[in-house]
């Protein structure tokens, strides 16, 4: 255990309400500490430290000023909520974050009551906080309904409908911009070189930074902060329009670590703000301490602090991410008509290495998963091989962009799904769960899963050669099993799976990964004397139905085992034994999926024990539907 | 039939380029003639008629300036696609609109080269256009890329999203904005002020409208339309900052319908456009024929060309929709909880009758189904009972929110789905087939379908009454079966469905309005001797087990019946009866699911039929399935 910070101002706040009683320059120490006392905590959880250091003044200003949680805060991503949950309660787990049982990396409704809403997909804030907002004018029992959200979140479209919206309703609502430059990548997008015009006239240290809209918002003296209040009046106007033009009152850009400016205009906007109102704040991501890092301590396994070492694991196998990553960089070099692109994440889908060999094929759109799969069906439309390369999770806020502009139209879109199953620590809100479903059922997509590494490869491969409709294959977070990359990966026969190990009376049917695990049971099955057969169907669809047809046929039981929801894989299965009548005559058919829960963050090894599709769950599965009775290994 | 109207210039027009030797003069006509020939051809089909009307000229002019199909034209939404489709050789066609084996409503890759993109779902364009302009520069071989995007189309967030990635991106790409001031209902949201503050100023009769990025865009004189042109850079700089923010250069706004403002705009800038540019054009839905109408003939039945008659069938029933609608204003003069949201559909959905009711409990939050479900949650982590009323089609584009916002915070968000299922005339586009598969395996979710209009009423109660989680209830298009609907509703108890009618052998069971060809197959069959059981499951989520695990012991054969794809309510079941071990012991279980194709538009009963899905097959799967052989009714 490292060295704890010397926190004596921190250590009387237990709560928002303990901050009511304290002057400017102890907050101002305050925050201070809590900035100290959040690198020391993910210094030992690792976890997203840049963003919650980016807000450790805003927080502290949030809730000196406002009354949480009567007053619904929402952080937008919610990653940056570290600082906020040592002050809300939670500083005695605040050590656990993003662990087995322990705090949430997210804000969680479930977690605290000063936790509103949790954000763990970006650009959600402004809508959720203007439903507090219509509520509370509705006669419900909530305060101000304040949206903290990132510049990076401010690309997507949501935010943008959101704010169409809060225009038009012109209730009391107040949007925080922290604008930090950066979101997790080097920021994209028309919007993001807007603002930084915005502060680019504007130097803030001198508190000119002001606004048209400010002078209808502020109409009288002010009674506190006044002389500075005051030269905001007076400043160079320098725009926001854009956000005025959608019906926003626009303050800023103030400088997001000075607790003056904060306090001032928290408090201002706190006793005036009548209709919709921004806050453009500037901060500085990994303030304090990884300020000058390329990712300003975006994400970051435990580290040292004193030399800011990083502690992780030493990695047996490439990670998927990046076998992905160097098969297409390999297949781009062939054939000039691959592009990729990227929804925001060019380093967590491994395509930061395909843009610095094709910068002219490589796009990254910035938060707007919807634009970026349509876009790609313009792509495919123009004539070229577009992978669309997106975790599962957000895959989700393109579902009808991949219904109706790729699907219905047939373009061959390739989508390469990381992140697919249980992905550990972020938990719940970033399970890739649902993608076999949703995309199985639409007509013409073939949708696949890797076993393995080698697998992937050859799925890459297969998206490129395929050219007649979409096609999809998924792929979990994490290292690979070691085994070997072939130096020319084939492409698969479209709708052929594979035969692993030839056995009798059961058969499991794995799809993915989860193949490891199938055949860690099927070893354990065969010290027992029973010998499954193994297959791996590689394709959700088109299905192999002769080898599935034979499986059943040819065995006692089947068992699907999938990393997915109901709905999925072994629901086409199921569908195909239905219609083929081998039901009629009796089949022990089971499907293994995950379960209808919501599991919280852990390893992902841990999630998988808890859905029940480990190894051992696959072998009890087994016993039980050959009747074979054990005693219990923990009896 | 009609008279036709008298069209000799627009005779001699059967594709594009026939329009290249025409004079301006000339065009104008073609235009007149064009209008005519529209306003005829959906006076005998029924459909789109002020969208069309309102891009007359538009239509013309891009036509006689561009190439396509070279040059990309992307209508968006492209029910405005009517003139466009006679002058690209398919006036042959025109009076086959939307019917089964005619033209597409929409635009449709399938149907002609010069439909590059489909965009029946609006607000896709920008994105579309996106990518045939990146995969041109790529070394493809499209031309420029064109999206004439609706202001209504503009308020979705995937709009925005392109228009900052096109804006990074500064490729050449032309958006037309035409900008009717109502999309399908009067316009809201901030956008739309917005819009009618650029022309507020600008008379542009006089071509006077103008904009400061004219300035760098038009850098010399013109050859022609020289001296109008030359005044644009004189003329008033009213504005379109918002665009220009975004790295558009802003054109506009311009009149239209005046082909010479057109003719000449679009000339200069086919000649010399380098980045991204947005013409704002101002057109008057229903231009020349319904335009006094107040839904400016939106969408129409067929109609008396002379007397603007609607020839309607008479109808026997009330639509779901409006018994959906009736039933929540029922339950919210009892409960001022309840609050109701749509996204640009008041009367599409009904929520146009509880808007005037309840005026500041109902939310128009334009095109924005994904700000539309988050607001929903905000609502309901506020203390409100929201129902969100969306089509089922379009509920996809709030997916992710359904789950990360609504699903796992287990917010009670209520769903009224409409236009579940095969939809008629809109066809594949607009299919309600998949939102059974992608809800009901989130865990909390509660999944109805009604069965009838009394059932619907008493969903839109049960609804009102669950506040553990979000739930959500399903109904289609059309007519109700004339039920009588109950006086008050009651809330059903949750997970119960209902036995319908007692028989033997197979069990029928019913998930939504499938169960009046179930009953009539029920019928046919007992004329045959056989009579089978019937149920009504009700919910999809969750499941009624005790029900279904009976139905599946004392009978021979199962089959579900639902209106959706595979991945829903039949493989829930499946994944019951499979870990409940029904199927070892043998059970001729069927799962009667929408096909694995893309079915275009018809009657819905005749794309029922084309899915194999009403009462004859239900009844032929029932004698497939207990082997009882009939002759061919066909033979």
């Amino acid at each position: 255990m490292a060295d704890r910070p010397h926190t004596p101002n921190l250590d009387q706040i237990d709560l928002p309400s303990d901050l009511k009683g304290l002057n400017d320059a102890q907050l101002r120490k305050v925050a201070d500490e809590l900035r100290a006392e959040t690198i020391s905590a993910v210094s030992e959880t690792g976890g997203h430290l840049g963003a919650g250091l980016g807000v450790v003044e805003m927080t502290v200003a949030l809730h000196a000023v406002f009354e949480a949680p009567k007053d619904k805060i929402i952080w937008d991503v919610s990653h940056q909520c570290y600082p906020h949950k040592i002050l809300t309660g939670r500083r005695d787990r605040i050590r656990t974050l993003r662990q087995k049982d322990g705090l949430s990396g997210f804000t969680k409704r479930s977690e605290s009551p000063y936790d509103p809403f949790g954000a763990a997909h970006s650009s959600t804030s402004i809508s959720a906080a203007l439903g507090f907002a219509v509520a509370r004018d509705l006669g419900g029992e909530g305060g101000d309904a304040i949206a903290v959200i990132g510049d990076g979140s401010m690309s997507a479209g949501m935010a943008y409908e959101a704010m169409n919206n809060a225009g038009h309703l012109k209730k009391r609502l107040i949007v925080i911009l922290n604008d930090n430059e950066m979101s997790i990548a080097p920021p994209v997008g028309a919007m993001s070189s807007y603002l930084s015009r915005l502060y680019a006239g504007a130097p803030f240290q001198e508190f000119k930074a002001a606004a048209k809209g400010a002078v209808s918002f502020l109409p009288e003296p002010f009674q506190e902060g006044a002389r500075r209040a005051k030269e905001m009046l007076k400043g160079m106007t320098v725009g926001g329009t854009l956000f005025e033009e959608l019906g926003f009152s626009y303050l800023g850009p103030i400088d997001g670590h000075d607790m003056d400016q904060l306090l001032s205009v928290l408090r201002t906007v706190k006793d005036r703000a009548t209709g919709p109102i921004l806050i453009h704040a500037i901060t500085k991501k990994g303030k304090g301490y990884a300020e000058d890092r390329a990712d300003r301590g975006h994400a970051t396994a435990k580290f040292d602090v004193a030399t800011g070492e990083q502690k992780k694991a030493p990695s047996n196998a490439p990670s998927y991410t990046s076998v992905f990553a160097q098969s297409l960089i390999k297949e781009a070099t062939k054939d000039d008509k691959i592009v990729a692109v990227t929804a925001a994440m060019p380093d967590g889908t491994g395509l930061d290495r395909f843009m610095s060999r094709f910068a002219s094929r490589c796009f990254d759109v910035g938060i707007a998963e919807q634009h970026a799969v349509t876009f790609c069906a313009g792509l495919a439309a123009g004539g070229m091989k577009p992978f669309c390369a997106l975790y599962s999770t957000f895959l989700q806020r393109g579902y009808d962009q991949v219904v109706h502009d790729v699907a219905i139209q047939r373009l061959p879109v390739r989508f390469a799904i990381d992140r697919a199953g249980l992905v550990g620590a972020d938990g719940a809100t970033h399970a890739g769960s649902f993608d076999v479903a949703y995309l199985a059922n639409l007509p013409g997509f073939v949708v696949m899963a890797a076993a393995d590494e080698a697998e992937l490869a050859r799925m890459v491969a297969t998206a490129v050669a395929h050219d007649d409709g979409p096609i999809a294959f998924r792929f979990p977070r994490g290292e690979g099993v070691g085994v070997e990359i072939p130096e020319e990966a084939t492409p698969l026969e479209i709708g052929k799976g594979r035969m692993v190990r030839e056995g009798s009376r059961v058969a499991i049917l794995s799809f993915g990964t989860r193949l490891q695990e199938v055949e860690a049971a099927a070893e354990a099955l065969e010290a027992r004397g029973i010998t499954p057969t193994v297959a791996d169907a590689r394709f959700a669809k088109p299905l192999d139905r002769d080898m599935i047809l034979s499986l059943a046929a040819d065995h006692e039981a089947l068992i699907t085992v999938e990393e997915g929801a109901v709905g999925g894989f072994g629901s086409h299965v199921a569908q195909l034994l239905a219609e083929q009548g081998v039901f009629d005559r009796g089949l022990k058919y089971r499907s293994m999926v995950l379960p209808d829960i919501f599991i919280d963050q852990a390893g992902p090894r841990e999630m998988y024990a808890v859905a029940g599709m480990c190894a051992e769950h696959i072998e009890a599965k087994v016993l039980d539907v050959l009747g074979i009775e054990v005693l219990s290994q923990r009896a």
